[in-house]
């Protein structure tokens, strides 16, 4: 039963496995206290500090261990944003940052902080230039993902922390989709990372702080881990947690090109098996394990599920895969298709086979939505009319854009159909269907009830 | 080589280690995601939130797991206090209170909240009737801890629980020490625990808050566990602390009254072997498994580290082993003697013998630190004057003590003894030697360096 979603969670390792087993019997007393559990456990949390240090590339003095990945975000950005306060509160983050960042951004907007969101290309890269630009005087921090984590697009990290660097900016790099692949390059101020992201267990997150970056930490006072992670320590999920991030560190050298030659025969291979796809992300700086592709006249919640009836665990950011029913920020920020919306990411040993049983069943699984939906198989023909007006008030992904390509060939080439629409997804996917086919997406106009996308026939 | 520190962190329980083991096959899933892995996760994280709810005494919707006992009441206290920021910014505390609660309290203090500390008696409990003055208008929450950490004394907590139901006040209960035991009585708001206390894996807490409280989640936003607990849910060691709170409570019955008369020999046979102790808290109303005593002229780091030699792990609150070097602000609070303060907290299953051992061991500990200092055996008599001196500035706790007590017999009954010291632990360690010996504590003198403390001779 393959996992193809190793993006959000990866299977506990075999080396963190046995180290959370080997540390609970060591590592389970107060690190703090001076008898011998004490200190038995401080020699673990030590070692694993050492070791984690060594993995992302810093002093262990600067890294400290936190309970998530979310947290160490949370409370990295929290702790520059309040020990650069004197520098100003304005905060730089790319529009596709993980929604941690983003949540940890709007706390700071609704206290009074201002935040620039730099865009993404349609490969959902920042342009360094771009970046460089949205540093002010007043920039108290900056923040940029290592690599996306719903596309795999590698950001250019290096070059953006020299542009901080060169301004007198912090640059906080969210790490938690490579640190499997190996260390952030470039003179980053802050790092963090995600344990469960690279086969370490959940509870386990890293924060790394370069000497000479101010940091206040925020939150009521906790002298654990430096004052920067509240908490008693986890120490038997930590060490494991350092053990398995040095295990696929040994392994990335041979399972990196490995995965990519997976990943890229997916996706060759998927636009070539079924019609109406886009594959979305940079085709070469990319995540070596991760792909994503949206396919038109589908929604996102039937893929996965037939997929998952067949086997197959991906995940989508499409609009009615998530709890807000609005679809991902990153697609959305990219501007390409959200809908029929599949991400596959290959864990660490994924083997070729299954990725050639992915091939063979994702083709009857689309047609079989497609059909199910009614969506145009070819350019349906009929009366041709000057302009036309569709009417999917009320409906939802993907059904509006299936009642515009049903009718786009009805309008002769030059004129338009207008689909009104008041689910949210249509604003991103009408006009990414237009970039698809070849037509005009010519813009929005305010309707009474949720608005009408006019669209230009230009063949 | 017994551990005697449950209090600081129990040994992972049996029942903890496999319910672990077994879960992290099944349990490192994304439990939001709909294929077969992340509905497995979800299946274990539900279960397991089932059966904390039960020991807790509320409804599995009102239960979520943090990272920690710390994050818990941290979490609790923000979530009540924004909550109910329309009814004042009032903060009620006891004064013996963990340093989560007591940190929290002046993250709120700092933000311009104000706080009310209630003080406790000499056996560390508060006053129902000064508990119930202290709550106000704007009182938006109070704390009580269930039981204390440090001396084991158990709170009224059902009854304050009903006067700040009379006053329509929210009473938070920090359970991190009696969960083992039993639900917290009474009628509570919010209850927090940890479960590395009760054998459960460190990096598991958990915050219960009663339908119609109001509670406004703080930091940024994330989904998870009701939005109160940001990050990943670590649902192996979840399930494993479920695990744990069901077996040690089924342990409890048995356990709870063997352990009480361990810890009942330990009071009362303590202050027969060992000359000049005190043993504090309260001897009924008090946790089964823990107790405190303090010995007169010996500091605590010695005898802990005397006691590890012998193969004893005990806990302190004296002032020589805490890195603020400052005494426990319970002892403080409590006005009891701080020099030489030994916890001893029996985990589950501790064999009668090893308590029979440590009562063999403990007195030639204290009696070689004591002869180490040269602290005095029976009164010295001298040439007596009306009024002495002695010089201790510079010399830490217990050294002030042990001056006092060798020049005491030196001046005439009536006559007074001047102490000059400087370190904080003589503040409270004179006059509780003074209570300790039937001396009169004067008082303190303003003095250039450190302070004068003032005793007269009474017998």
């Amino acid at each position: 039963m393959p996992y193809f979603d190793a993006a959000s969670s990866a299977p506990l390792h075999p080396v963190a496995r046995q180290a959370l087993q080997a540390s609970l019997d060591e590592g389970w007393a107060d690190p703090a206290r001076l008898y011998r559990e004490g200190r038995r456990a401080r020699l673990l949390l030590d070692a694993a500090r050492e070791a984690a240090a060594e993995a992302v590339g810093c002093r262990p003095d600067e890294l400290v261990f936190t309970s998530s990945g979310t947290r160490a975000v949370h409370s990295g950005i929290a702790g520059v944003l309040a020990g650069r306060r004197r520098a100003g509160r304005h905060l730089v983050v790319s529009a596709v940052e993980h929604s941690s960042v983003l949540h940890a951004a709007a706390t700071h907007e609704g206290t009074g902080g201002t935040v620039t969101e730099v865009p993404v290309d349609r490969a959902g890269s920042v342009a360094v230039e771009a970046y460089a630009d949205a540093l002010r005087e007043d920039t108290a921090l900056a923040c940029l993902q290592s690599a996306n984590h719903e596309v795999g697009t590698e950001q250019p990290v290096a070059e953006v922390a020299e542009a901080c660097r060169a301004a007198g900016v912090p640059l906080l790099v969210d790490a938690a989709q490579s640190l499997t692949w190996g260390p952030v390059p470039g003179d980053w101020s802050v790092v963090t990372g995600s344990a469960h992201k690279w086969g370490g267990p959940a509870g386990v997150g890293l924060l790394a702080v370069r000497k000479g970056v101010r940091f206040a930490p925020q939150g009521p006072a906790d002298e654990r881990e430096s004052g920067r992670a509240a908490g008693f320590e986890n120490i038997p999920a930590i060490v494991a947690a350092a053990a398995a991030l040095r295990a696929v560190r040994a392994e990335a050298a041979a399972e990196a090109p490995r995965l990519r030659a997976l990943t890229e025969r997916i996706r060759a291979r998927v636009p070539a098996l079924v019609p109406d796809v886009e594959v979305v992300g940079d085709p070469v700086r990319r995540l070596p394990h991760l792909l994503t592709f949206s396919c038109l006249y589908v929604d996102g919640e039937t893929v996965l599920h037939e997929l998952d009836r067949a086997g197959f665990s991906v995940s989508s950011g499409s609009s009615c895969t998530s709890s807000t029913l609005t679809p991902s920020h990153v697609l959305r920020a990219m501007g390409v298709l959200s809908e029929g919306n599949v991400r596959v990411s290959l864990p660490l040993g994924t083997p070729e086979e299954d990725v050639e049983r992915f091939l063979e069943v994702l083709p009857g699984v689309v047609s079989d939505v497609r059909r199910k939906l009614g969506a145009p198989e070819a350019a349906a023909r009929g009366t041709e009319s000057a302009s036309l007006v569709v009417d999917s008030l009320g409906k939802l992904c993907p059904i509006p854009v299936i009642e515009l390509a049903k009718v786009i060939g009805d309008v002769p080439v030059g004129g338009t159909v207008t689909v009104l629409a008041d689910d949210e997804a249509a604003r991103l996917d009408i006009p990414a269907w237009c970039e698809m086919r070849g037509q005009e997406y010519v813009g929005e106009e305010p309707s009474e009830r949720g608005a009408a996308y006019v669209v230009r026939r230009l063949s």
